[in-house]
């Protein structure tokens, strides 16, 4: 057994009253009511790094919910400098009446791979978070260091479940804090219990609402029905042409910055385990697969962009009926990006295409609000992607070789802090895809955090082995 | 001047009067608030009738809003029974804030065309039943008889703006106090002021609401966007097939009871004038026209069916956006039909083509409550035709031969009546296309009323005259 596990092993309890501490403050971002339970977490988080050892750590106000900075310096001259990302903020709750339990008031359940965790943050993101806590003490006892191999910096924010609308000017505001040498980005997950895993891309996401106009009242359909253009119908028929037969997006453009995948991302995505089946009775709790032919259904969720209406509204929706041609009807699209995709190319893509695809008679408005987020992805041959494998390795036993390379759908901050800062990113996250996060029942499997704190404690002193 | 126009033009006060005290009780069917109005407004009108001369009058309960009947038999041997439909419920009023005078104080304005009264109801339809109280009065005085040449009977429901939900009943048990030998329908109108014009058809309805179901709950479209089915996205493939690239609806059998219409029927339908780009600027409010391939405008709203999506939802409709593959989609669609096609039979027609246009994943619903209207059409060749065109071409100073024939393109409990009764149909109103019914300022233009009254007086000797 390495001195790291011992360590964690010995000091679980440690991890098991922070989390339950901490997963206690309803720190829901997107709730105004809530701004004060998100502060008391990053006075908590603030508080629990003091008492890990960290000599800096401090309160970041933004114009939204507060973030926490902290670093602890390694005394080795010439050290690199990782900055540890997450968040403290979590999602809401709604439906509440689908949660087993209080969301609130974590709660263990034994579960068929072990204990489990549950309540709402317990791995997005407080888990992620915590086991940096355990970690570090653990490379440091481990190693018999009075700081760590590298200067350990967290940056751990308080918007992102609410789109991270500040960050980026925290970014801008304290960069020379934050300059490092890599990023960690501790806010996802492995494929499975028995799958060591390093996520290696983000996608990233551009959003759009289209309004179509049709007539300047909402008519009676008895007397106008036949004779004028239903914005429904013009609705109705431009999103049936946003994905051809093929289940390809066919805004023109859309497709040239995406890079074909290699064979060996092709490769090293089919090694990751996948049970389809299983996946469709799980959360995704769909009756069937769909999407781009020729990909498969991990290619498609992670590694292609996509379009998908998130919403779709317009004429009369109450009970019974009401026989009306309406004025207006609305969509909401996101898009996810991938490689080279940039959010702020998607707009003008879509405005032109809209343009071409609304019969005569109807006016087309398109939103698209600026931000978004840019893809980003790690650099499979680089030395610090050669310390995380070492790091992971061993702490599930096994070969660094036989860690297994997966990709994230969702879309994150990371590529702003990449934007930001220029440094390489890293994934280190406990989670896994039966997770259930931003839903009712949120879990976290508590072996799977034992293991994130230990290849944390690994990852420091794998990373200053590497230094150039 | 016939005697008959003598006696409603020395008479106008008593139907201002009339009107003005009758517009002013707001009887909104559709909100239970206003029931006590809707009772308020069925006392009104009975009195009126009692004052009016008729020797019977009472009100009658249903499980909704009272009607009234009334009924002045003709002291003639064998006359022939003529009853009046038409309602004295009004639709709401909202948006208040676009009406430019109060909709329940009805108002005086000089017009283009001449004085207009402004108020809810004005035309639709306590303006079309009004005239006939002067109507009937006339035909005595300028005949000089006790009791007019037809029994005339009225019934006058309170629940047409709330889809008549309980007069079907009260056909079947007033059957018998109902028996007549021609229904005159007064809830209609007049294709222009100067275009003396009688509906001969109306359209049936029938309605449905469909709703696609994807995944068990709403997924994150970052996790599985573009890898299972979007409930909106077939929905919007769904709609968008429901018309083809000539605009005729694609459901099989839709078209199976529809009659081509003869040669004469669009000869009849093309001498009456109108004004498409002024049509588009004026209540349609549209930019341009649209529909079935091979029509004119006043085919594609009064003698085609159609299929209209009224209204369409699904999905985060809120501010912003939130990045889900929603659980479901709905739309609601109702379809206008025509010649022998029948309410009931639509429904089966839908769900065996919504059921063959789902993709995999995608479970369909499609709920079609009982009910519907069928279309009906009055008989352009028959006796109480002749009536009705010698009526409309005294009062309009014109040769009968030269009144228009119309179609309307809503549709009613007209079909209902016919059905029950076994009696059939004419249209005699004063209302025009520009009168907004329905709308914010509604208004009825007075000199139609007034020519209402005196083909009304008209009729009933005409119908007398060629009774068999």
């Amino acid at each position: 057994m390495t001195s790291e596990r011992e360590y964690v092993t010995a000091h679980l309890e440690d991890l098991h009253a922070d989390l339950d501490a901490w997963l206690r403050i309803p720190s829901i971002s997107a709730d105004p009511a809530h701004a004060g339970d998100v502060a008391a977490s990053a006075e908590w988080l603030a508080e629990a790094l003091r008492r890990t050892g960290f000599p800096t750590v401090e309160i970041w106000p933004t114009a939204g919910a507060p973030a926490v900075f902290a670093e602890w310096p390694s005394a080795d001259a010439g050290a690199p400098v990782a900055l540890v990302y997450g968040h403290h903020d979590v999602q809401p709750v709604d439906p509440l009446e689908l949660w087993d339990r209080p969301p609130f008031q974590p709660t263990r359940v034994e579960g068929p791979d072990g204990p489990e965790l549950h309540a709402r943050g317990a791995i997005d993101d407080k888990g992620n978070v915590a086991f940096h806590l355990l970690g570090i003490r653990a490379h440091l006892a481990a190693t018999g260091r009075a700081t760590p191999a590298v200067t350990v910096k967290l940056i751990i924010e308080g918007e992102e479940e609410s789109g991270s609308p500040h960050f980026e000017a925290l970014l801008e505001e304290k960069r020379d804090r934050l300059a490092c040498d890599v990023v960690v980005v501790s806010d996802t997950g492995m494929a499975a219990p028995d799958v060591p895993s390093a996520v290696t891309a983000m996608r990233g996401l551009a959003d759009a609402e289209i309004t179509l106009r049709g007539p300047a009242v909402d008519l009676h359909s008895g007397s106008f029905g036949g004779a004028v253009p239903n914005p429904l119908h013009a609705m109705a028929e431009l999103l049936a042409k946003l994905h051809d037969d093929q289940g390809r997006v066919t805004i023109p453009g859309f497709y040239d910055k995406v890079l074909p995948l290699s064979d060996r991302e092709r490769e090293l995505m089919s090694r990751v385990p996948f049970d389809e089946q299983a996946w469709l009775a799980g959360p995704a709790a769909s009756r069937a697969t769909y999407g781009e032919a020729g990909y498969s259904t991990l290619e498609r969720t992670g590694a292609r962009p996509t379009a998908e209406v998130n919403g779709m509204w317009g004429g009369y929706t109450g009970p019974g009926h009401k026989t009306i041609i309406p004025a207006e009807a609305h969509a909401k699209v996101t898009f996810r990006l991938v490689s080279d995709q940039k959010p702020q190319d998607i707009g003008p893509l879509l405005e032109s295409w809209v343009a071409a695809n609304v019969p005569a008679g109807i006016e087309a408005e398109v939103h698209t609000p600026p931000g978004g987020v840019a893809p980003c992805a790690s650099d499979l041959d680089s030395p610090h992607m050669d310390a995380l494998l070492a790091a992971i390795g061993q702490a599930f036993d096994c070969d660094p070789a036989d860690v297994l390379f997966t990709r994230e759908g969702g879309s994150g901050p990371e590529a702003a802090i990449v934007e930001a800062l220029g440094a390489p990113l890293l994934f280190l996250g406990a989670g896994l895809p039966t997770d259930r996060i931003h839903s009712p029942n949120e879990r976290v499997l508590l072996p799977m955090l034992y293991r994130g704190a230990e290849a944390a404690a690994h990852l420091w002193r794998e990373l200053a082995a590497r230094a150039s």
